[in-house]
């Protein structure tokens, strides 16, 4: 990897000065927006709960139950307490995630195999992989490694996100297939475990499956429902997943008396308070049973597990800054791996698996806090509005007036942009002279607030707080976790899988290759990237090619045995790949296009107003849920902005006289339907 | 009902004049059109075989199989081939459809309950339903009864194919419930109904179901995919739910072969060379044994039967008959009825269920048959223009020539009346001038007239007979029928349903209901039909719930015991209703709207030029797919013309300069997709 060219520990210093400056801040924002806070915490913490169980999940599958939900939920809320109390960038959410998960099992598998470690010793050798681990990452920090993060480029990012999409997939299939036969290491005898129970149990677990795949991805389009008022549609949006998981448990006890009790196959995890949880505690004092050779083999894992946690980290950090945003506060990369390192560390000796920033919950986050600020500031500048407007004062004290309150509320913000970003809601309430009448009829604060209002970022830490210690209070309901069905985490495996799909540039260019070549206009009509007008479909499809005989490579790694932990070296090499050999074969511009060398050059289509305006005007409804419903157009699943073109029919359409368009438009309907 | 004012026998004598003329050519066009014919032929036959089969499924279940899919299969296919002989439109399709379904059930209840009737004489019983029908449609041919079917609005239309929906529904449900449980009358102590092998039987049942909904809803779509070549497409499109049916009874037998092979239970139907079948023919023979008493009680159910058929017969002969199709041979109401008074009495006397005109089978025949005219002009002009312009003739010769194959094949079309219809053609192959000069570069013949080809369709009768004898043919492969799990055919009525749904403006108008008014906007955005703009929103309201409740009682009428089978009564009761109730309360411009007081009435847009034109360009592809994909952008599933207002967005895009478009347009993406 080229060298970071910066001083040792300049990098760390530096954001440490920068958080340090609104670090006071970041607690009283937090407590002054009072309990509407509640709505971003429940939010994030929903969406990082399920995943933490699913993942509990499998790792106990793929562990023989050394691990399981219990330790999974105890590092998500561990890690997170101690990042949004130390940690440089509170919007930023860790939590197990995937990458530990297959890390975690191979290493299991190779200890098992090792006699002089075997089961008994896992733990132990995993809580040195994590020592080096953590070895590394303080490395990186206090050598500004965060500075090459520039050098993973869409390219690497996407392979490795389809990579996980791959995997989130097989496991689900893996998991449907396995509700058909008995667990291994169970009693066969037993009588659930005769041929009609198994059949039963997979059908179900198929039919369990299914549903919640499909219930939850329908839930994703209830915000854009024509049914329902704002707040419904709103809730199924935000918490869709999680109701489905409950839906779908409670409908799995509404089976027939006559099935037995083991049948659908629930999640298994012991209780915390039993003896088998509680031995992890006490891992630290095992380190030195550890034979010497196989603490410095550790080194191999840790290394794999610093550079996927290096990058994972950074990366899922960078999402939830993404300009669009208008944060405020600095960034704190370098810092952040150093408390990254810190929380492996006490991971590992306390004997669970360690998290890192987790995607694409992290932007989920800053986008909910967008969505509350935006709440407040709105009701303050329309209270204002109002009672400027009931002394009648003039439309030019109005305005000022509002301008004041959005200054005093966006902190750290200065007139002149303000008054920039207020323009349009300037013209609004002035539309013409120099403001001395009354603020005009057609004003109506409550929906021209909204139309007008830009992007703002609740920062603050308490959300990540509360989130994380609702996580830990999830340890104190494992009865109730018991209860959900292993199916239905299946079900939310493919799910996973599918929704990390839609914005994914490597994904909509794969598509492209199926596509007829007479139906491509087809893509070009409706919404699609820039580089479909500008890189010619020949590159496109070498380009794919590559990257999809890449991840194929990468994918077949993962299954070989032990040297399969060394897969994430693949991704390593892609910065070399990238950086020498691509640009030999394929022309700057069109690499621009297909690869922006930085994620933050994306360029997503900064929301024009006139859109919300239109929007709310008409709708009419200026609650929560719409000012989400705007975020969300422009943000892809992942939490990336979209980078879009307007369509292919609508350039055109701006050269075609009326009569052509009449009949063009005469289209229109049976398009749209 | 209000009396038909012209002489007895005058309607039926005036279409058989009418189609007399064309007798000989309905043949011959049929069979010049040489192998082709076949495409339109297989289409309807598998369009009318699936339906038929799940009917007689159906049938079977409520008639302790004294009727099956045997009986079903006969009566569709024998009832065909007369009616393609001795018919009088042609493009009718005949078959045994829901509502003699059900009115078999109501009269086998009975029969069953009746001591001196009982199951033993259900059938002699159920014939002189039948001859007392025959007599009725006889009269009301003869009385030119036909004339009074503009009574008949949309509102009783809509309405009644509501309560199909309903009941198809409800068919899909018991169905499936059913699975669960043993059949009735079936051997408790038989192995397959130990409590796991049923319930097992449940859930694949549940599945498959499920499985063929969800997949046959999906091929609906092919056409308009991206991926596959037109071919393919319309494969999917054309045959999607045969395929389905056949790949999930294809799967059925993938199971485990530790299952018993009672699971998944499949079609129950008699081989029709066992005694149990064979015993039907010679029904008539009993007639006379049925007492005197229930000879004329037959009276009240024929009464329903007949009201039935003839509304029936009429409306799916109207749907294939509606102008936009250009058909060039007379209609035949009065006639048609006729010879369906024969062929009831003929199914009757054979102890078969009778049929009659079927919906959406008539107008799908229709569609596929202009798509083959289509194919065969085109061919031919294409032809003529190469000549033409390989010998560099001046345009103009070029089209003349081409207008006079036109002409040539467009039987009974004149010069006039071509000339107008094919301006477009002519304007692209004679830009400006007086057309001494030779064809212009741009002129495309492939593309061209594929683009501005008027619609026609390939009137005969061969289709329609070849199709017939397909479904005879059906009768000889029951083997294979009784392949097909049942469950699979329960999906299908599910599928059935929901397919009669989309174009249904009363179902429309009900989901109007409970969108939130702030929401209304985005359904003036879309395609919508006229009245959303041109009534007022309490009206639509108001005369939906009427409706609404109607159909409800309608409904629950089905469920009364015996007097159920009077619920015809209630459509009856609507032509009064609407003539002399209705417009009381409703603003006769509102109900213009609402409720289109003839069929013909109803304009579907008529395809506008420039769609083809540029459609086909762009997408060069204009092989048969193509056409289909055009046509069917104007049908509704049921076969309907859509009538389609231009979007409320597009209208106002009109009148909006410039910068306001770009902002409109920025936004079409996060529309579209």
């Amino acid at each position: 990897m080229s060298r970071p060219n910066k001083a040792p520990f300049s990098g760390v210093t530096e954001d440490l000065k920068g958080r340090a400056g609104c670090y006071k801040q970041d607690w009283n924002h937090g407590f002054r927006s009072g309990l509407r806070i509640l709505a971003p915490t429940l939010y994030i913490f929903f969406a990082s709960a399920v995943p933490v169980i699913a993942f509990g999940e499998q790792l106990s599958k793929d562990t023989d139950s050394a691990l399981t939900t219990v330790e999974t939920l105890a590092s998500t809320a561990i890690c997170g307490i101690i990042h949004s109390i130390i940690g440089g960038q509170p919007l930023l959410i860790v939590g197990v995630a995937e990458p530990t998960i297959i890390m975690y099992t191979y290493i299991y598998n190779f200890a098992k195999n090792q006699p002089n470690l075997g089961e008994k010793m896992f733990l132990p050798w995993a809580a040195w992989v994590c020592i080096w681990t953590a070895v590394m990452l303080f490395l990186m920090a206090i050598f500004n490694v965060a500075a090459i993060l520039n050098k993973f480029t869409r390219f690497a990012g996407e392979l490795f996100g389809m990579l996980i999409t791959i995997l989130f997939m097989q496991e689900a299939i893996k998991g449907m297939v396995g509700e058909f036969s008995a667990p291994d290491g169970s009693n066969q005898s037993q009588s659930t475990f005769q041929f009609q129970w198994l059949y039963i149990n997979g059908l179900l677990g198929f039919i369990f499956s299914m549903g919640v795949l499909y219930t939850a991805l329908a839930s994703r389009s209830a915000r854009s429902s024509l049914y329902g008022t704002a707040w419904q549609r709103s809730l199924i949006a935000d918490y869709g997943v999680p109701l489905m998981v409950i839906l779908w448990t409670a409908l799995s006890y509404s089976l027939p008396s006559r099935i037995p009790s083991g049948v659908p196959r629930r999640l298994f995890t012991p209780l915390p308070w039993e003896p088998k949880s509680l031995q992890h505690w006490t891992v630290a004092k095992d380190l030195f049973s550890v034979p010497t050779v196989h603490i410095f083999l550790a080194i191999v894992p840790a290394t794999m597990v610093a550079g996927l946690y290096f990058f994972d980290h950074s990366v899922a950090s960078q999402m939830s800054q993404q300009k669009e945003f208008n944060l405020k506060n600095p960034s704190a990369y370098h810092y952040d791996i150093l408390v990254l390192s810190l929380t492996t560390l006490i991971c590992g000796l306390l004997g669970i698996p360690p998290s890192n920033g987790v995607l694409p919950q992290s932007p989920m986050h800053t986008r909910s806090l967008a969505v509350l600020k935006r709440q407040l500031l709105r009701k303050k500048m329309v209270q204002t509005a109002k009672e400027g407007m009931m002394n009648n004062a003039t439309s030019s004290e109005v305005y000022v007036k509002m301008q004041d309150v959005f200054i005093k509320m966006d902190h750290g913000g200065d007139s002149v942009s303000a008054h920039k970003e207020l323009k349009d809601l300037k013209d609004a309430i002035i539309p013409e002279g120099n403001g001395s009448g009354t603020v005009p009829e057609v004003f109506d604060p409550e929906k021209h607030v909204d139309a007008y209002l830009p992007v703002r970022v609740n920062e603050q830490r308490v959300s990540n707080l509360l989130q994380s210690l609702l996580i830990a209070g999830c340890i104190g309901v494992t009865p109730l976790i018991q209860k959900i069905p292993t199916s239905v985490l299946w079900g939310y495996f493919a799910y996973m899988s599918i929704d990390s799909l839609p914005g994914n540039q490597f994904w909509e260019r794969i598509q492209l290759l199926f596509i007829t070549p007479q139906r491509r206009y087809k893509v070009l009509e409706g919404a699609h990237a820039s580089f479909m007008e500008s890189v010619p479909f020949n590159t496109i499809c070498t380009f794919t090619l590559f990257q999809l005989i890449y991840l194929l490579i990468v994918f077949g790694m993962t299954w070989i045995p032990v040297a399969g932990i060394l897969f994430p070296l693949l991704f390593f090499f892609l910065i070399i790949i990238r950086q020498h050999f691509i640009p030999k074969y394929f022309d700057p511009s069109h690499l621009r296009e297909l690869d922006a060398a930085e994620y933050e050059e994306l360029k997503g289509f900064t929301p024009d107003p006139s859109v919300c305006e239109d929007e709310s005007v008409r709708s009419g409804d200026a609650q929560p849920g719409y000012a989400s419903e705007i975020l969300e157009e422009f943000t892809t699943h992942r939490g990336e902005l979209k980078r879009r073109n307007s369509t292919f029919r609508d350039g055109r359409l701006l050269q075609l006289n009326s009569i052509k368009m009449t009949r063009e438009l005469s289209r229109a309907p049976s398009r749209l339907t």
